[in-house]
């Protein structure tokens, strides 16, 4: 048993600042009295919350507690934890802000306290300044998520030094069927660091990508020998590149945000380390590798229903160093074999409007092609016959599927257009696990990415 | 009466190439016929079309025709074009590929000469290998659109050598709340190009920004006078940036995509022209343009309700030559006394997870303080609270809208998270015509280009 399996997998759960009134805590506070986890309330002035006995202080609960989540005003902070550090619990989550990052004395004191506390005792902090830990097997959460909507299985790990990647990110992903399996945010970092949390997820087994949003690093040469003996892709984003983005980011989680240079040097040195530029990049680019084989070589096959965003495309693959593949003479035959005189059989094969049997045998004779190392397919479609018609798909997202898989070749899909269109993609696309984005800088990016991590292992 | 009119606003239709199968034209068709303009059916071997009397020629309708739309393939296009001047049409639309993108000689040849039929005659010719013409205003077009989700009154106007742009991008934009004003594609400009659109639009007292997409320019001089006298903000799109590009470009629309060097000097040079990145980039931006006051100075307010996402926008404010605004002691006083003590009152103002209640007085503070130019807001809530609770948003969108009037000052904000957070803001925020976007760098972009426009007027 690893000491951290505490904040993914605790046995009992106290909340200390539990309440039934509309504000920070109460969605998570409610679910996990209605969860499978034996949890306590605990608040000083009420009897019951959400009809479970309350508890003033957690000293006063007779069974033994493994993990609090701390919730009450920063100045009642310090307290809650000499009550939990009593009572013998092995973690402790402070969500509870309002510490260093506010640049008053006071808070800056009080949690160099806490520092000290957890330094002192048998007890691991994760906080303050954040909303803590999301087990997306068990259904764990310290904060609101909404598993029903979460797809299920997913391999995406993500430890943030910001509240914002363990709920809000979290529903976006889980609007594109991108699936999670465990989303740590570590705010100010009292205690346990981006290191602690890179260590525990190389051993995950449920763990294949890693996604590491950080604003200020402590612990910097550990830090750089810790990323490169990771096993695992570790997609960085670091912000703070400006002078007034620093700034903000002291008065956000207090940290120092540091030379950005530096920081670019460093992750462009570490295979396997990919620095990312917005957090959607981010968790597109995790999906791909999540769900897609690794491209053994630089040579890209595009298949467009647009010309213009086909040879947007083209810039992008130029710009990023990998090559627009050279098909094969028989593989131009093929296309040309089923395709209308207008259709352009060279790469990217636009194939415009042209009726959808022509894309399967394109498609068939793409992945075939030994010059071909992986697929871009840009689905830019009106609604409106999609919709009156309810065109097929499903033949399609089952040939892609069966196809990479048979070749060992990536494909990502690109979907432009009304949302419903993305949403009909989604629907059908669900259970074949496919790479979906609508951003083709994003789609372009993941596999320049996920072929130098191929040159890497 | 100005001769473009007739692709806006015809009196009379011709479909050459109509058809009931399930193929290109068929939902334009089945609209146009059932709409209040009076349009007549060409097929050669058709006697009906959904239940309207088909001509096999197009000069066997024994009517004025003011406006062809040509979807026949290829091969008969010339035909067409020949019927269509014996008929006196003034306009023709030919949507039909199969060109002089191909690279065959023969189609080549057959461009050429409808280029020349053009000339010599009292006809104007759009296209070929587009999708010609949209107006939002009296419902016309000549291809996929369903009017009914597109917002009414839009400003946007879009000319664009692609498809994509006049069908798909809108549906994009519908489903945004973003609305149009006219969307013209132009393909392989044979007769009309962007420069008589451009002309044309300026004078439409219903278009207030223009996008242009384009993937080669034939009439260069003429095109760099005609963007010095627009008096209206034009956002240019143009791919062809790499080697690779430049050849798919070749094949989509036959155009000669020429060094991108010159065109990026050349945009940059002429004030109220702005080079835009991507499709989504810049309709956002023009829907600011479209809704927005220009903001008068360079400073920038943030409220946000994450401190990363807050600082990621200061990053891109420094990157794009804007300030973060520095706030009146006065604005500090008034935010600090409506706000807990954890709330970061400096700029950016990160209201974390605090009540609405403190979101309304601080923007309140923010628009009346001198110093601050214009606002960005990032709207960062999980969807669980904001789902359970149906938390009101209108009174926030209701201040948003008058304090920006009464100021003068624009306000865009950027929404994070799931996708129904987004369509919660959109579907209160209809009425209010506000800026609403998902990417910080498209809004961030958007006040850097509005503030340059302001000091060009």
């Amino acid at each position: 048993m690893d000491e951290l399996d505490v904040f993914f997998n605790p046995k009992s759960i106290a909340i200390i600042g539990a309440s039934e009134s509309l504000k920070f805590g109460h969605s998570m506070t409610s679910y996990l009295l209605n969860s499978q986890f034996k949890t306590f309330p605990v608040n000083i002035s009420k009897e019951e919350i959400f009809g479970h006995k309350a508890y003033s202080n957690i000293k006063d609960i007779n069974e033994h507690v493994d993990l609090a989540i701390i919730i009450v005003r920063n100045d009642f902070v310090l307290d809650a934890i000499k009550n939990c550090v009593e009572k013998g619990v092995k973690g402790i989550i402070i969500e509870s802000a309002g510490f260093s990052e506010t640049g008053d004395e006071n808070f800056i004191e009080i949690q160099q306290e806490i520092e000290r506390i957890a330094q002192k005792n048998e007890v691991r902090i994760v906080g303050p300044n954040c909303v803590g830990i999301t087990n997306f097997r068990n259904k764990f959460t310290s904060t609101e998520i909404d598993f029903d909507e979460v797809p299920e299985g997913g391999k995406i790990s993500v430890i943030a030094q910001s509240g914002v990647l363990g709920n809000i990110f979290v529903d976006w992903g889980a609007s594109q069927n991108i699936g999670f399996s465990k989303t740590i945010t570590i705010g100010n970092k009292v205690d346990i660091d981006e290191i602690d949390m890179l260590e525990y997820l190389e051993k995950d087994p449920e763990t294949s990508v890693i996604t590491l949003y950080i604003e200020g690093v402590k612990r910097g040469s550990k830090f750089i020998t810790t990323l490169k003996n990771m096993s695992k892709p570790v997609l960085v984003m670091k912000n703070g590149r400006s002078q007034i983005g620093s700034i903000a980011i002291k008065s956000h989680t207090g940290s120092i945000a540091g030379n950005d240079k530096i920081y670019n040097a460093l992750f462009n040195q570490i295979p396997g380390v990919f620095r990312i530029d917005n957090f959607y990049e981010m968790f597109n680019i995790a999906h791909a590798f999540a769900t897609q084989p690794l491209p053994r070589g630089k040579n890209i096959a595009i298949t467009t229903s647009s010309g213009s965003l086909g040879s947007l495309a083209c810039d992008l693959i130029e710009k990023n160093g990998l090559n627009l593949a050279s098909l094969n003479e028989s593989t131009i035959n093929d296309i040309k074999s089923v395709s209308p005189n207008w259709v352009s059989a060279r790469n990217p094969v636009d194939l415009g409007p042209s009726s959808f049997s022509t894309f399967r045998p394109s498609l068939n004779a793409l992945f075939n092609d030994p010059n071909v190392d992986a697929l871009l397919n840009i689905f830019a479609v009106p609604k409106m016959p999609l919709e009156k018609y309810n065109l097929p798909i499903t033949p399609q997202l089952r040939d892609m599927k069966s196809l990479s898989k048979k070749t060992g070749k990536p494909i990502i899909t690109c979907v432009f257009g009304s949302r419903w269109v993305f949403d009909y993609f989604l629907k059908h696309s669900e259970k074949y696990n496919i790479s979906i984005m609508t951003q083709l800088n994003h789609a372009i990016k993941a596999l320049k990415m996920m072929h130098e991590y191929y040159l890497k292992k």
